[in-house]
């Protein structure tokens, strides 16, 4: 490609309303454009990047065995009806009438699409295994898109869906799926991490995230320092450390006056608020009488909860809803002063975290406003109904496959894999006649990767106060030749056009910078964009026979050969 | 590919609801599946055949130095109020609401979206032309959507934008991409034509339509015998032709009861229908003072009003509108037995077609009711206003460039180009800096091709009574390999196997027929979905060194040597 018939719509400034880098660098390369809030237009140098990581998911899918298909973007209203989604789904669903007043989505997924498909073409076992992907556009109403196409509203998806006679089935294609993945993120020149996750709304048994490691991550995974296990935080498991000791304190009550946070009460009575416990009253749920129980959740005072671990509590209302003003007054409790004395007595359930569980002598609420007690010990003192997993893993805890200890680094989701079980295909009726002649219920399985998002990952885990840093497999180009006053000499030109041509040929995606600007402009434009070779040339290398090599990454250029710069930008 | 681990969705019985051929074939070969009323889904088979003529349709355009971008599918109704379309365009565009109540449509074309991103990112003279490209998801609310994907709600178009200082530049690349066009249907390896066109509803002042030719075409497309004239019969011109001769008979009112149609009266009088002229009143456009004024229009008696060339007359209201009982009545006329004799004296506008105008004795109305009139001639007997091209040509009208006659044939519009002007850059302030440093309004081009209609129009123009019959470039397997009783006799499988590595690793996309079917269900699988090679292994062949081919169109196997094998289906 020559610059000069490109559109390079490089800025300067880093926009305003752009807040995550990759979504500021994105502008300021020329890659995209807002066009309203959540829609983007991809500039050519975005497409190209765009592209290339479409045509690796697609190789690598194809060569797992899925199979392309392409389904539509609108979707009938009365296929979500069928799986319950229509309601259950909310406001990102984005519902509209056609003009015969039809209702219809804007699909944000296609499970239902695929396994109405599926109940229709799969008459037999004899077809199962199958798996079948789409790379196809999305929209998600997001409430507030932000990050660019990080989080917008329309985006590009590879979706794929499996169906199969079991689960032993389905977790041979989930195998595939995961190496596919790896293939797939390791060929894209991503450090990414696959992690345990939860299944959330869609549903199912088992999933793993794959995670691109960056600073910028809305997700925090969690590492062991000694093996493979790795863990989105809201799955990482806290393993229960060390055995509650003897008590040693009386249960002594201390004035605490507007005290009401772990913070101030700790400050207060200079404890440690490792030595104390907090309470989180919750919604239970609802009873065959139809009341809504309270139950009363105590982690240790430093721990966090972790929500998606208490949802999964059987006596836990989900969504997690706290308890309100009014059940706590009820209950003769002041929020701030609440502790487990006397609760389950009070006939509530009260569920302690393992770490809240092996204290003694701690603080905690005494059930009386401005006051705590401090010397509180479990069974002397309180009663509780069961010791559960109810908090975030810190970094340092226990890897819970007892291999070495807890770090946590932050990561951008750009896959996720699920076995979503029979979830759907019950709903829909999706059967096949099974070896013994009878009617079967498939097990599903899905696998997704956010194509869009992964451009805008692999920026952030790859810039520089520069500009982007592209890794080679996704450039715009992976070479820029930058002839040296290509205007005034047409020398440096021709043997520009010369190298361009003979680079071309072998394969590469070249760049020949024959804008009529400044070095200093090509440049800067270059290292912005992320080009991961330049080559200058200009009369003095012409005279000696050497090209001006720099590599994005390196501080300085180099002078080389022919032969060591072909070294250099061999793939 | 494995057929065994393909999704064959072939069904034997043709579908009750498909009309034409190629939707019938697209949805018995397991190419796609309706979703709902105009959207389908593509099964592995028809996404096979899509990938290939996207990938056609981007090789060219980037060969032709347009650049590729992606817009989305979404766009703020804003925009299309800015153009005036929204309200213009009417009930194909789909309206909806965000989660925000804000105003969005679901593109069926992008002029606002790009003139919009044009007007930010294109600043001097010096960056035109520019001229962009996506390959994308539109939807157009069909009010009858019909004929599989070949008039769908949902579609993919390949749509390109051109961006220029004056109409000399625009007239380049405009050239540039028809002749990109050629090179892309030529590839395609479809029969087609371009051809003049009408610029529709989008506008502007030169363009022309690719058609596939095919019997089921929708349009009518005038081709001269001698030359390369070729129109859309909505543009074609019929030309004036001969004079009109001396008056030989006199006026004569005869009783017609109840014969009002051109095919009765001249049943009725035993005349020449080409010896009489009908009427058509249409409304005119409306007065300084408000009023709807009747023209008159009158044709020869066996030729067809084209309302197109109608609608471009400056005193005809456009779109065509008739007149109503209620003014004919006003006129003192009765429907069925109007004459052009004394109308301009009414006050009417008489516009005579060039084919009418050259007639004299001839039967037209008399204007009283069951009664017409004989030996009628112009002047003498009727005045007129104008004389105009008012009709559809027909088979054997000299053609408009003086080069032979015309034929008419039927084709499929797959591709339009337009010389969009300034439409859109005038609406929505799309300016850059000229080279005498004044802001100047850019004139555009825009550049379209049905992709998804594409397919099927191949299909149009390429079956038999055993299915489809693929040109090879866009079939979705080039050559099936089947190897006879497979089940039973590991030689042939070993020996297809092998020769399915061999002509894999030579780049062809090869079909390996494996499935545990019977040979006749192979066959008329690999006859239907229309591979254009077809390779049988069985015993006999293996002992004698030779394959039994049949290519798609051959009415009988042959059996070939290796080497004559590879001759054949060489590219």
């Amino acid at each position: 490609m020559r610059a000069s018939r490109f559109l390079f719509a490089t800025l300067r400034e880093t926009p305003n309303d752009a807040e995550v880098i990759s979504h500021q660098l994105m502008l300021r390369a020329g890659m995209i454009r807002k066009l309203a809030s959540g829609l983007y237009t991809w500039l050519p140098m975005g497409v190209r990047v765009l592209n290339k990581v479409e045509a690796i998911v697609r190789e690598e899918m194809n060569r797992a065995g899925s199979l392309e298909v392409l389904m539509p973007v609108t979707q009938p209203a009365s296929l979500w009806e069928e799986s319950g989604r229509y309601v259950q789904y909310g406001p990102e669903l984005l519902r509209f009438k056609d003009r015969h007043m039809n209702d219809f989505v804007l699909g944000p997924t296609h499970e239902e699409v695929i396994t109405d498909l599926a109940r229709t073409e799969l008459k037999s076992y004899k077809q199962l295994p199958a798996n079948f992907y789409q790379v196809q556009t999305k929209f998600r109403d997001e409430i507030r898109p932000r990050f660019g196409v990080m989080r917008s509203r329309e985006f590009i998806m590879k979706d794929a869906y499996s169906f199969h006679v079991n689960q032993e089935s389905l977790q041979e294609t989930y195998d595939i799926m995961y190496d596919a993945y790896c293939k797939i993120f390791t060929r894209l020149g991503l450090n990414f991490r696959p992690v345990q996750a939860d299944t959330g709304s869609i549903g199912g048994s088992g999933s793993h995230e794959f995670h691109v490691l960056a600073s910028s991550g809305e997700d925090d995974i969690a590492f062991s320092t000694e093996s493979d296990y790795a863990a989105n935080i809201e799955m990482a498991e806290a393993v229960l450390v060390g055995k509650r000791a003897t008590p040693t304190q009386a249960l002594t009550i201390v004035d605490t006056p507007n005290q009401k946070t772990i913070a101030d009460v700790s400050a207060f009575l200079k404890s440690d608020p490792a030595q104390s416990v907090k309470a989180l009253l919750v919604q239970g749920v609802v009873t065959e009488e139809g009341k809504t129980p309270v139950v009363a959740l105590f982690l240790r005072g430093d721990h966090e909860l972790n929500e998606i671990k208490a949802e999964k509590h059987p006596l836990i209302a989900s969504p997690l809803t706290f308890a309100t003003e009014e059940q706590i007054t009820e209950l003769g409790l002041t929020a701030g002063f609440i502790g487990p004395q006397g609760l389950t007595e009070k006939g509530l359930t009260v569920i302690i975290d393992r770490a809240a569980s092996v204290l003694s002598d701690f603080v905690a609420g005494a059930n009386e406003a401005d006051k705590h007690a401090t010397g509180v010990n479990w069974e002397r003192d309180a009663n509780f109904t069961e010791v559960y997993d109810l908090r975030n893993v810190v970094e340092g805890d226990p890897s819970p496959d007892g291999k070495g200890t807890l770090q946590i680094k932050r990561g951008i989701e750009v896959g996720h894999i699920f076995q979503l079980g029979q979830k759907y295909s019950e709903a829909l009726g999706c059967k096949v006649l099974g070896e013994d002649g009878k009617p079967l219920v498939v097990t599903m399985g899905c696998y997704g990767i956010g194509v869009t998002r992964v451009v805008a990952s692999a920026i952030e885990q790859n810039y520089d106060e520069k500009g982007i840093i592209w890794p080679s497999a996704i450039a715009p180009f992976e070479i820029a030749i930058v002839p040296m006053n290509a205007h005034k000499s047409p020398r440096t030109l021709e043997a520009a056009e010369a190298l361009y041509e003979e680079l071309q040929a072998a394969g590469y995606d070249v760049l020949l910078d024959d804008r009529n600007e400044r070095p200093g402009v090509k440049f800067s434009d270059l290292e912005l964009t992320g080009i991961p070779h330049r080559i200058v040339i200009g009369e003095k290398g012409l005279d000696a026979g050497t090209f001006e090599y720099k590599g994005r990454r390196d501080a300085e250029s180099v002078n080389l050969s022919k032969e060591e710069l072909l070294a250099k930008i061999v793939k």
